[in-house]
């Protein structure tokens, strides 16, 4: 009953990074053989905005067990850009088929069982998925992350077919994650214990050295007493609390030119003053 | 501007609670000073699902920078069980209202910009938001998490009123995580920072005392030799193949009942095989 059968995973657009772009460490093969299984589901808005969660993490392989209804374009629609993942996902009949050739299974469920096996917390459990897929097996294994129908999850024999329980911490009062919500959270944690927690960073400009900073710290000191804010007989701690500022801040060489450009701007001011006192007293 | 003014947080019903869920450590007035800030958002259908996503994780302060349409039909409809958190809601004209008393607050970007200050990625960014949190300020302080319009996120000047950047590790080929669903990622992380990631855990029944557990084993060896499976001579390695699966296990009464049952049956049978053999003989 498979709808559309090509190779895993996914291409890469070439990236036309602005800024910094981490790239990370994760291969797309690895996370190519990671299972979303999502089994009966109800609304196909699901299925599109789980896609959606699921490539934004970087995976790719959903398989459905028996959906209410799919293709939908209600799918298509909340998929967004992800579009590509709808179009590869599997149909199953059953959980038994979309397990198949798993090695391990996670089966997700916010409402506590009596009758199950390990029940671990969602970072637990991926990080287990993690060491799994980290497993030099040949041929390499894939691994599933499985999410129940939106009323009332998996069933308890669906969850015991899985090798653990996950479970995502939430409210007590309202554990409700929306089914999309519970793949983002699931394929987030997911990302981060594969090591692709990479984010961008701003461009850091070139730093300003000890000597700058110095002579700014220098340039502050006179200038603050010529103007009287700083009293040289009781200095308090005002140059040691400017010094604590800007060390936390970490100060660059452009940032510091600003500064004693202000300084330098008093400096002028102070003078102006100065000469106007005297042109006075000339009078 | 503001909607409904209701003293935070939402009181929580009292728990009907089936199996074990652990109740948490996270004080109820923690989570209600986390401002979840929503600037400019297109569509009402997101903030109720970013609603619902924050009520999941306990988080019941939601304030609403100018959006386009609200209160809406289509927000309710999203926002499921946690239409009291819409219901108090507070709509304000501008970023800096929304961020009024807030001692810390971090904008969510999956954009790198190149003049960003301090760029976390979103689990750092919450234990960071989890610290000021346990600070002991008198009266205590709001912290925000902060995000942009659906289309663009925040601009770089919003982004600028914000103590730091934060950002969810993402597929750099597609990191537009729906708006609820960011809301649901970081809001999961900052309720595992603080400390309330229990889940809820299956009860464990009776362990089996060593003795019982000796007492399996030897009866498993009697009858596996009897039945010819197990080689006296040449046992191999299978009773300590046995033992370390059952450890990794971890034996229950009720299952050393079951497997000496399961033995007792085989007994039953080897003799029944037994007394045929010695009838056949006989006749």
């Amino acid at each position: 009953m498979c709808i559309v059968k090509q190779p895993h995973p996914l291409p890469n657009p070439p990236l036309e990074g602005e800024g910094t772009l981490l790239n990370n460490a994760v291969e797309t093969k690895t996370l190519s053989r990671v299972r979303i299984v999502l089994v009966h589901t109800t609304h196909p808005g699901n299925i599109g905005a789980a896609a959606r969660a699921m490539w934004t993490m970087g995976l790719s392989q959903l398989v459905l067990v028996s959906p209410s209804r799919f293709p939908a374009p209600e799918a298509e629609a909340m998929a967004s850009g992800a579009d590509e993942v709808l179009e590869r996902a599997r149909v199953v009949a059953t959980l038994p088929e979309a397990l198949t050739g798993c090695v391990w299974t996670a089966g997700f469920s916010a409402r506590p069982r009596e009758f199950a096996g390990r029940v671990l917390a969602a970072r637990q459990a991926v990080e287990e998925a993690a060491r799994q897929l980290a497993t030099e097996a040949l041929p390499p294994k894939d691994i599933a992350l499985v999410f129940g129908t939106e009323m009332s999850g998996l069933s308890n024999a669906e969850l015991a077919q899985c090798t653990v329980a996950a479970t995502i911490p939430a409210n007590p009062h309202y554990s409700s994650l929306n089914l999309a919500a519970a793949v983002q959270v699931a394929a987030y944690e997911l990302r981060v214990a594969l090591g692709a927690g990479a984010v961008w960073q701003a461009p850091r400009f070139a730093g300003a050295t000890h000597e700058e900073i110095e002579r700014l710290y220098a340039h502050t000191e006179k200038t603050l007493v010529a103007c009287g804010f700083l009293n040289p007989e009781r200095p308090r701690r005002l140059l040691p609390r400017l010094r604590r500022l800007f060390a936390r801040a970490g100060l660059e060489q452009e940032e510091v030119n600003i500064l004693r450009g202000i300084l330098a701007e008093m400096d002028t001011l102070l003078e102006a003053a100065a000469q106007e006192r005297k042109s006075v007293k000339g009078e």
